[in-house]
């Protein structure tokens, strides 16, 4: 019998790969540590589930998703030519890191960012190039074009995670035109905050927005993303994608969530509100709280010690996102739940800094 | 406002793009082009759809499709880690490509063959070596191990597409066993056939079995698919895959189908007996008939014009699908509808070739 004997491409033997957020099987666990929505989907996009006619499920889905690209068009005012549906933003994202980057080719990105970009990079073969946020607050540092130069793909994650802060918008639009490559600006969270980068992505030939179903519209489930941007980019995109990406029930499902805009406003009310309840309660334990434009927070404990809080809370039965590292250790991601949930996080921290 | 210009890779730029089978709006169609399943999927499967608890997509799903893959496991009598879930076939194979083929890294497949292996190769800016079949019959050429040689990753399609026709196991495992390099067998038509390579992916180090739910489970609106292969090689694939790449609903679904045997066996039985019913009234018409082992047939009418044979049909509202070409042109392809579909198209040939 012939032995085992690797054929990889020597990267993709080299990494270890990407590990997501755990979906523990507890379920009296609080999960706070994916950026999930703690409400369920439109009601609308429930019924079209539940009425879905599962007699056409032998036939492939509309390659496109047209009636679903069509809606977004419409929304933004941009023809149908400017979109382009993704199984989840990581489909957009993976086909971005296709289309853009290289062994030749290098990406650039924020510091702390999305840590998915990383693995994707490798498996382009390609470098990436870490632009540092400013340590104290997470905004951008002043020297940011300097540090994006060269780079042939700038990724610029607004609101940024696991931080939740924004920047403004004019300094953004001000690195689209100056940057020589693409942009692609990652809004996963853009409905949790007061503006966005859409005109960019309508007027600019070298930005793309990508925005996920899975936040705010509750559907992190269902696997659904779309981006915009020039209609030449978008072409591009749609050579390197999977021909039927997006499945048949999931096409629908989206379409009546993303219709449904009233229970989109009251579920991202909902979660603003609970977002500013805690962070000024946590605040008022000492806390360093980072604004949050996202549905989730960056908090620092009054002791700067941010696995300690993950574990004390873990104990508790509340799971939330840790990062290891020089800065982003010191603080710990609370992705925001119900307020029921909330309380008890915040019933649990109060325990633990008072003990100390 | 900045003109656009071209970020894109050299080779994406120089891309055309794949173009999957057309899918019509007509309702009156009898639409054989995409090698669907004419019957709906299982009951059981359509109730766990019907049934699907929707609050729940608030939440990501398990990122491994774990029951899933254990089912799989279970069936072959093979480890978990031997098995990867996929967003369709193409998603698998697109993982497979970025796996095992870079610009250093060529792949090898047969020709004809499935088209898109020509665009995913040219994703990787690699190098494809055709291996030519016998024109007579499409049957494995004598040189075909010499013709394959220098290549990193290998695909055999098995059944093989547009042909249809399958090749003898012991040379599949001669192959498999002398070929220096990853050979990947897609199975996406293995239900349709008397036997099928697994037992080479459970037992050499080096081979993939690739399987789809769109064909033989009638599924193909839902995306999904899975690979069987060497613990090392399916941990390496893991790696390249989309965090979640398949969604919560999907997941559920393709269990139940792949748990419902009889209705798999029912629904394979009666298309296999439409395809020998119309293959041998075909033949007794004086056409060219490729043996089947898949759900269509790729034929050849006694004129040999294919595109003629595809025009007349189309005219009368049936889709099939032609592939131009000095060997492929002489042929149509023509995917196994349900019985009633069939007997309109023989009336229909029929009529065109009494004419002629």
């Amino acid at each position: 019998m012939r032995e085992y004997k690797s054929y990889f491409r020597p990267e993709i033997e080299a990494m270890a790969g990407y590990t997501p957020g755990e979906q523990p099987k507890v379920s009296r666990l609080i999960k706070l540590n994916t950026n999930e929505n703690p409400y369920p989907p439109s009601p609308k996009a429930m019924a079209v589930l539940k009425d879905f006619d599962s007699t056409r499920l032998h036939r492939y889905p509309n390659a496109n998703a047209d009636e679903f690209c069509e809606a977004v068009a419409k929304r933004f005012g941009i023809s149908r030519n400017m979109v382009i549906a993704g199984n989840g933003s990581d489909d957009i994202l993976t086909i971005s890191f296709r289309a853009f980057t290289s062994e030749k080719l290098s990406m650039a990105c924020l510091e702390p960012t999305y840590s998915l970009y990383k693995e994707l990079i490798r498996m382009q073969n390609a470098k990436m190039q870490t632009i540092k946020l400013n340590t104290e607050d997470f905004s951008l540092p002043e020297n940011f074009l300097e540090q994006s130069q060269g780079a042939n793909l700038l990724i610029i994650t607004r609101p940024n995670a696991p931080t939740g802060n924004s920047f403004p918008l004019e300094k953004i639009r001000e690195i689209c035109e100056k940057f020589d490559g693409v942009v692609l600006i990652d809004e996963a969270y853009a409905d949790f905050t007061s503006d966005n980068c859409m005109e960019l992505a309508k007027t600019m030939p070298n930005v793309i927005v990508s925005r996920t179903m899975s936040k705010s519209y509750s559907l992190a489930g269902m696997r659904f993303a779309y981006a915009v941007g020039h209609p030449e980019l978008i072409k591009g995109m749609y050579k390197l994608k999977d021909s039927y990406n997006v499945d048949m029930v999931a096409q629908k499902v989206a379409l009546a969530a993303f219709e449904d805009i009233d229970y989109l406003e009251k579920n991202v009310k909902a979660i603003k509100e609970t977002r500013a309840r805690v962070a000024n309660k946590l605040k008022s334990l000492g806390f360093k709280v980072i604004d949050s434009e996202s549905n989730f927070l960056f908090v620092s404990p009054p002791d700067g010690d941010g696995e300690n809080y993950f574990t004390e809370l873990r104990k508790e039965n509340i799971i939330c996102r840790y990062f290891p590292g020089e800065i982003t250790g010191k603080y710990l991601r609370i992705s925001i739940g119900t307020s029921e949930e909330m309380d008890e996080v915040l019933r649990i921290t109060e325990k633990i800094y008072k003990k100390s």
